[in-house]
Formats: structure tokens, C-alpha cells, sequence
């Protein structure tokens, strides 16, 4: 039988230790394509290159391992590496692993997630791995036999059509790992303000800063998992409708 | 009675037809500050701007009405329209009106509808305004009464937590729009390749190209409802957990 062929990017960009840890990981489970942003792509979400031309460089291209580094986001890499590098759909593919948390709202600003999310828009399986440390040097080594065995679970179930998993885990901090929570998103927000400062030129720049704040109380979400050193798996979907609302919304008068 | 305070802005950028076309409706329905991108940042989805800093320009600081340019992404301009101009929450986020749909799955990628799905994430109603046509001079000359009656609402009854809509417009064909159809999303996809080309140093680049697919024969979906010449309105969530996927995850080993 054929190994299965897998896709690996990030957002981190494609010297980040994250990535090159979850190479490694998954070496033994399938034959590799790496196409990974040549610099950081932190909160790019799902933004794709249209604008400007992009390019690739070819890191490796040997039996079983091919590595390149592109000029775009993390969503013109899954694109490329199917269409350019595997001219055909990967049997997985894997985003990350992040430095800092992907749970709760942060999906939705995550280059890694919008990897994965672009995953289940061609209903191929896709996995995003993100660690609650934003640290460079962050240590990774508790992550690997989680991420085998979820990856190995995927490869042989498959996922729903239009969805693709989250995978949090909590910082490494002395204690072992609890086990694996299936998880719903939290609710939360980021509690943020902008430092205004002046150039030499007399002109006002800010920089976005802000904190994170868990609104949930719930023992069901990734944050609380994460919390409680648990391996959070939230199944995350493309369907955005809320369904909910649409009878409220068929009462109103137009 | 204080007027609505109405924050405004778009993908397309500060001088983008659709947006001064927005401005002129939403001009009689309260206050305004206008936050837009000083260049296009179509595709751009939930960017946020957090390697450089972020710049404002004022353009007009009238009672009533404010606007400004901004070196960011729509949710870069969301942002510092609430923490930097307004220092408040406005009563509602309008953003559009963008050129080209962005039914389907194409709120994933859309900095239109990032921004108004930066709103709900506040629980600010916001809705996002599009148009089936990518023209620079589209005839917007049909949306403006839905608009005023679909903001009206909005302002009336408000948005469940965690959601805003997503409302797209049929192309202007000739043909009187047939009303307002409350929708949703349907499945698509973008069949997408590569345009592989050599610069003048023999190096190659790519330029992504597609067509959009329709793969959902469902009456109820937006997509519908645009090609049956209706405005179509998709309640939109934050919450991206495929709940019906929980219980199958449940039931892995691992």
C-alpha cells in the first residue's frame, strides 16, 4: 500500500520550530510535501494573493520529502502545494504547530486554522496544531503522540464533508497530560486598545495591543481544556449561517 | 433622540464607488464615521496588522461626519474606528458595498464581511453589503432602499449575540428585484489553478486563477436567491463548531 500523502504548512513561517517539529512527527506517518510562508503570516486568517504574483523555493525534493517556502499566506500555500507541487489533493493536511493558542475566538484571526478551513472547503482532511505558548523557544515535546494519534484517527475515519479539527494544547508546565477533550469554541473577546506613539516626523502610528478575556463559564469548551491541561479538539466548520437566527430574521418587516 | 452613531467601511478601499454609494444612503439614517483602507484589500478576510504599525489620515471631521483612511485591513479599521475615533462602541458597523458577491463561501475570504464579523465577535450588529458584480463602475443604483430598510431593522431589533448578516445583491439586469429572501450559505467551490509565468530572469511566478462553482441545488441558499433576482440576507456566526461532528469524535480511540 501506498504511504499517504500529507501537506504540512504554518504561519509562523517556514524556519519556525513548531513546523520543523511537526515534520518530524509526521515523517513516519506518510510521504511529505512542505509549502510553508518564507516569513511570518501571524494573523492573516484566510487572506489569499491576488494582488501580486507568488512565488515558491525549493528547500528538498527528495523521495518521499519535498520542501519549499512561498511568498504568500498560509492559504495560497495549501493552494499552491495542491495545484503546483502535488497537482493533486493530499490525503492530509496538517497546519502548525502555532506558537500561541488557536482555541476560542482566535480561529478566526489564525493563518494556521485558515490553512486547514481551506482543507475542508475541498473536503480533504486537515488538522490545525497549535500550542498555548507564543514563545520562539517554546518546548513542544509533550505534543508528538497526540498528534499521531489524532492524525492516524483522521487518516482511517475521514472527517464530516465542510469541516476540519482544531487541535490545542496546553503549554508544557510540569504536569502530564490529561488526555484528549472534543471541545465546542469558547466564547471570549479580546479586550484591546491601540498605543499611540509620534514619529520623527511628528505623526501619529499606533500599534494594535490587547488582552485575552474568557467570557465562558462552560466546562465543555477549548478553553477549558486547555486550562485544565487537556488536549482540546474542537471539529470546526465552513458553514458560517446561523441557523438560529433565520426564523427571527423571516419575522421582521421589510 | 441622538442620532445612531454608524461606523462605515469597506475591502475595496477609501475610494471605491461602492463604499461613497454606501455613505450617501446611510447619510440619512444617523452619525457617521467612515474607516476605510487606503489601498484595495480584497481577499484579505480577518487580517489583522501586527508586524507593523497601523497609520490614519483624516480626510473630513464634520459634525456628524468623520472620515478617515487607514494603512490597515477592514478589521484594522473596525478597530481603530472604535478605540481611536469613535473611543466607543458605534450602534452599527455597515461595510460594503462591495464589488462582487461574497455569498456562499466566499464570506470566508472576504474582508467585506471580516469586518462586520469583527463587530459580532463585539456584539455590535453589523452587516456587510455586496454586489454580484466586480465591475469598478457597477450600478449600485438598485440596493439603496434595501439597505435603508434592512439597517432600520437592524436598529430597531438588533442581532442574536455572536452573529451579523450577510447581505448580497443580484447585478443590476434589467429586471425589478423580487424582494428580500433570508438564507443560507450555500456549498460552492473555487476551481482554481495557476497561471505559471517566467520574468525576465527566467524565474517562475504564479498568478492564482478560478471560476466559481456552485454545488448546492438547494432553493433556500443565497446563491439562489441572487440568481432568482432577490436580495439575499445569510445570518452570520462567529461560532465556527461543527456541533454534529462532537458526538462521531467521541466515539474515536485514541
Amino acid at each position: 500500500m501506498s504511504k499517504p500523502k500529507i501537506l504540512i504548512t504554518n504561519d509562523d513561517g517556514i524556519f519556525a520550530p513548531g513546523l520543523r517539529y511537526l515534520i518530524e512527527v509526521m515523517r513516519k506517518l506518510g510521504d511529505l510535501v512542505i509549502v510553508a510562508p518564507d516569513k511570518p503570516q501571524s494573523g492573516m486568517a484566510h487572506a489569499v494573493t491576488i494582488q501580486t504574483p507568488l512565488r515558491i523555493h525549493e528547500i528538498a525534493n527528495e523521495p518521499g520529502y519535498k520542501e519549499y517556502s512561498c511568498s504568500g499566506t498560509p492559504v495560497d500555500c495549501v493552494k499552491l502545494g495542491q495545484k503546483v507541487i502535488l497537482k493533486a489533493n493530499p490525503d492530509l493536511i496538517v497546519s502548525g504547530i502555532n506558537h500561541g493558542s488557536n482555541s476560542s475566538i482566535n480561529v478566526l484571526y489564525s493563518g494556521t486554522m485558515a490553512a486547514v478551513i481551506e482543507g475542508a472547503m475541498e473536503d480533504i482532511p486537515a488538522i490545525g496544531f497549535s500550542l498555548n505558548d507564543y514563545s520562539y523557544h517554546a518546548d513542544f515535546s509533550h505534543c508528538g503522540p497526540f498528534i499521531e494519534k489524532i492524525s492516524l484517527n483522521v487518516l482511517e475515519h475521514g472527517l464530516l464533508p465542510g469541516t476540519c479539527l482544531n487541535v490545542n494544547f496546553p503549554e508544557k508546565n510540569g504536569s502530564p497530560i490529561k488526555g484528549i477533550k472534543v471541545a465546542r469554541q469558547g466564547k471570549a473577546i479580546w479586550d484591546e486598545s491601540f498605543d499611540e506613539r509620534k514619529d520623527p516626523h511628528r505623526r501619529n502610528y499606533y500599534w494594535l495591543q490587547g488582552q485575552f478575556v474568557d467570557k465562558d463559564a462552560g466546562e465543555d469548551t477549548d478553553q477549558w481544556a486547555i486550562r485544565n491541561n487537556y488536549v482540546s479538539i474542537v471539529p470546526t466548520q465552513i458553514d458560517l449561517t446561523a441557523h438560529h437566527a433565520i426564523e427571527i430574521l423571516n419575522s421582521w418587516k421589510f
